[in-house]
């Protein structure tokens, strides 16, 4: 599926932006349905290595055969069920290191990985039930979770987080967080709160981080991001002056680059004037868009 | 700040998504700001009614004096601190029936009703640590809760949702589901998985409820929903053909109107083809926005 923005194609779709397989949500719901497709002969089960899917080589996902009973059920590969093992309980989820690996998933593997490390990730970290404190058990293939006690259910989070593009008079507005490497600029970003739309935390981060307004915001694309389970919301927005105040508890800098300084550093140019984000970044993909979009 | 799409202003903002209040989150992370924003004589307090944020009979959000100190810190109103207590454990927040007092509310007071019924919905159920199964306490403001046993910190959920109009043909498709009143046909919608981009949740929704496959996704507008906690996700999408297998565990119907018929509905005509859905709906706004397009 092409994703139109605006009546345009983007120049690529963001990295987990794949077609996936089919999740056939209908049979999570059939515990005996569920339990057939685990016997079938060509079900096959993701492993871990080091807190995330595991992968080979060559980029690819390592599939094995089923076994144990705590298996989440991914969907079907032209009819070949799918599941996700669940990482040892030592084996933490999603560490940062994980990156080193992004970008070499084709685009049925990288949906499937990210959708398996958001449900492990969630798993890990909801053995006991938060209405009353007692364990849950796995239910719906993975898909849920009931409490042994009380039944409350409780479902897999996805938190949207807003990434954006301010833009002034033909300039990018970029920041710095502390952990980025040297010379890294990127889109600034911030989850989504309750009670906000899209458009009013784009507006609320841009006010936060970067002490500018906006008069308007476009959504461009979206992006699942696995760590642990983000919904990355791409947007641009115009901003109304370029003075900066900048919050520096979350930012290291941030500033405005023009056209050509963009240019020359998504063209990884020796002397640019910052070091672009990779191309498994939804933030790549937006600023891509920006400069292409003249 | 108006919502900009595909550069056409929509002809109403979705209810719900007025400019609220300055959220001033960087005040939460410090307890001895919050605590003297608690003691400030010009902080107020939301109350609870019937498990909702109190409304008085002309539409206004009732304010009433800061008691106790498990407060949800709102935001700063023009400098006054804006709270809301926790509703009575007996007191079920965001019950189907407070949908009654849906649209009266203005642009300021939608979205901190929202925020505060989703952020209070929220500690309602998170009560307990799901790491670790002990009690958990409030910290930054009401916008995390901290484990008393092992320090887990838990954030408030916004579930993202997916809701959007098919179109084939100068058609719309649009489905009832059982809980309806009668005549009433709206926009499908569903969560979005983790794994999972806007773009592929909106066309697995349309396969899965209704049968059909779509070719492209536009984003039209988003909408906080605060039963409890969803960011409403407004799309378009075009469909590939015009059969439909609908997927009755979901839906009681759905069906392809025609512009004629939508407009007819929209102007609650007598002997309309159907019975639009309510203003305060995102859903409302799509179909307006969708027949204004032509």
């Amino acid at each position: 599926m092409r994703c139109l923005t605006e009546g345009i194609s983007l120049p690529r779709e963001p990295y987990f932006a794949g077609p996936g397989i089919d999740r056939a949500d209908a049979l999570r719901n059939r515990p005996e349905a569920v339990a057939a497709l685990l016997g079938q002969p060509d079900a096959r089960s993701l492993g871990w290595d080091s807190g995330a899917p595991k992968i080979d080589s060559t980029g690819g996902l390592v599939w094995g055969a089923v076994s144990g009973d705590e298996q989440l059920f991914l969907g079907l590969d032209d009819g070949a069920p799918r599941f996700a093992s669940l990482p040892a309980a030592d084996d933490a989820v999603g560490p940062r290191a994980r990156f080193a690996i992004l970008g070499q998933l084709d685009a049925v593997d990288a949906p499937l990985f990210a959708a398996a490390l958001s449900l492990a990730s969630w798993h890990q970290r909801h053995a006991y039930c938060s209405l009353c404190g007692s364990p849950s058990n796995i239910i719906r293939g993975g898909w849920a979770r009931r409490c042994g006690s009380c039944n409350g259910e409780h479902y897999p989070r996805v938190d949207p987080v807003v990434i954006m593009l301010a833009t002034f008079d033909d300039r990018l507005l970029l920041g710095r967080q502390p952990q980025y490497p040297p010379e890294r600029y990127s889109a600034l970003a911030g989850y989504v709160e309750p009670g906000e739309t899209i458009e009013a935390a784009v507006a609320r981060e841009l006010g936060e981080e970067a002490g500018i307004a906006v008069t308007d915001v476009r959504y461009i694309t979206s992006q699942p991001w696995p760590f642990p389970s983000s919904l990355m919301i791409g947007c641009t927005a115009t901003a109304t002056g370029d003075a900066l105040t900048i919050d520096r508890q979350e930012l290291d800098d941030a500033r405005w680059f023009t056209r050509n300084e963009v240019a020359g550093a998504l063209a990884g140019e020796p002397n640019a004037a910052f070091l672009a984000p990779p191309h498994f970044a939804i933030a790549r993909t937006l600023i891509d868009h920006w400069l292409g979009d003249a």
